[in-house]
């Protein structure tokens, strides 16, 4: 890819920080500037050498830069996207890093009105169990999977520009539509966190709920892992992909009610085939991961 | 506890094997007989010195020693057990290793008759990923949790005995009834293991299942690892404790109808509210789980 004059990161967390530090190690940005309304986040960032200066404000960190990339909660993005669509410069692209798509891009267009071309949405698949910028390392992304759903309208050398972006940070670019994104990121990850919440939730509902969890072992500690995650962010994509969600839930309902049935019946075969089935797939997805990883 | 002179082990896998390691480690037996089904099992545990001596048949492991120890599928109980009680010596005791209890209790009183006040039914919380006696380790059970449920028959020298033993092994013990035994264990670990079968099951059983998965990232990883567990044993445990599962399973369905409701109606505090305590209590299982295990 072409070398960068500056890069804007809006939200210096694990993500924003992360994308930084790839992008400065790979060589193709010259200065990357950092903006988020936690002051301290900033200063931090800067100390870390993540981020080479300070943006006062969003628009002004947006007014002189070839690219912004907004990492933000998905209910802060409408506000940013606003202070972006009031700075942004005449060339420069936007792009996110938000869970959900298809509502980011109806925000994003309200926000950006004409400038919504430039706007590339995108969802990096990567995380870790710990936030904040002191957690951001360059090899965050690599050989992680980044999904950009660029609208009809969306400029050609945007798109190109984004995912070069990605690509130099090590990682894998795929391209699809938001709705198809949105449902399977409901599918394999949205749901997921539903169930693991409702299973503690559950659990806890009851006077010994306590108690019971204190015989709780390796598989609970495991399915539950992510039902320790932020309820702040997990409620917005909830709500954020709500018809995906919904959808999901009544399958995985129904299928629970099939295995449920074949309990109720005592129907050990028809038990045995779909968990043969399951644990032959799950085996199989990773090893995938697996080989995917050492490549 | 007193020095036994010897225990067989009938089914030398991880939990059999580890079992007997900690107790000749604890030094409080003098010899250790293993019994196996398959010869190939018996051969590498004496190999593997975890046992002095391979026994012809059940029946005979049973008839010259202390304590017998039964860990095999619970699906295997009954003809073990019917083997158990045609040769078991006049003071030996009997204890089993089984996840599921009432099942197991019936099955007992079917096969032990007379003899049943010297079976003390038990469940050691622990296990790996691997299985077989090669994986067995004198460390599997140190601050493990290990259940019992002796019946209002059993005599209390024989729930003694094996609560020494266990102790040796560095368990941590709790005696409680069969049934709430299955309750606890059908709600903290049997339904989550369906619902993580369920979850694989649902997304395999569409045209882009693989598909859908390629895109799956650390969240389903652990959500599902236990959806690689053992089709025949998970089988088996289903069935076995199937009344209490039911509930479990109904309990959920319950409270998964209610987040369901929420994020239908987008009702962003409610659901905040029960994420906010599922994540509090996890949270606070985790911390509660690394302070006995630094014990």
């Amino acid at each position: 890819m072409r070398r960068l004059k500056s890069i804007a990161v809006v939200g210096v967390g694990l993500i924003g920080g992360s994308f930084a530090l790839a992008l400065r190690r790979a060589g193709v940005v010259a200065k990357i500037v950092g903006a988020d309304r936690d002051g301290q986040a900033l200063e931090r960032a800067a100390a870390l050498g993540v981020i080479d200066a300070v943006a006062e404000s969003v628009s002004e960190a947006a007014a002189t830069t070839d690219l912004v990339f907004v990492s933000v909660p998905v209910r802060a993005m409408g506000a940013v996207l606003h202070d972006v669509s009031q700075g942004l410069g005449p060339d420069a692209v936007v792009t996110d890093a938000g869970s959900t798509k298809a509502d980011v891009v109806r925000t994003a267009a309200h926000e950006l009105h004409e400038k919504m071309p430039r706007f590339v949405p995108g969802h990096p698949i990567a995380g870790r169990e710990s936030s904040g910028v002191e957690s951001a390392v360059p090899d965050l992304f690599r050989n992680a999977r980044v999904v950009l759903t660029p609208q009809e309208g969306t400029a050609a050398q945007a798109t190109e520009l984004v995912r070069a972006s990605w690509e130099a940070c090590g990682a894998r670019v795929t391209v699809m539509d938001a709705a198809a994104h949105d449902r399977i990121f409901a599918s394999v990850s949205h749901l997921p966190h539903l169930l693991a919440f409702a299973l503690v939730s559950e659990i806890i509902s009851r006077p010994d709920g306590a108690e019971l969890m204190g015989f709780a072992a390796g598989g609970f500690r495991d399915f539950t892992r992510i039902a320790a995650s932020s309820p702040e962010m997990w409620r917005d994509i909830a709500l954020s992909n709500r018809a995906a969600l919904l959808e999901e839930l009544d399958r995985y309902a129904a299928r629970l009610a099939l295995f449920r049935e074949l309990v109720a019946k005592s129907d050990g075969p028809g038990l045995q085939r779909l968990m043969n089935e399951a644990r032959n797939a799950r085996r199989a997805w990773a090893g995938a991961k697996r080989s995917a990883t050492d490549e």
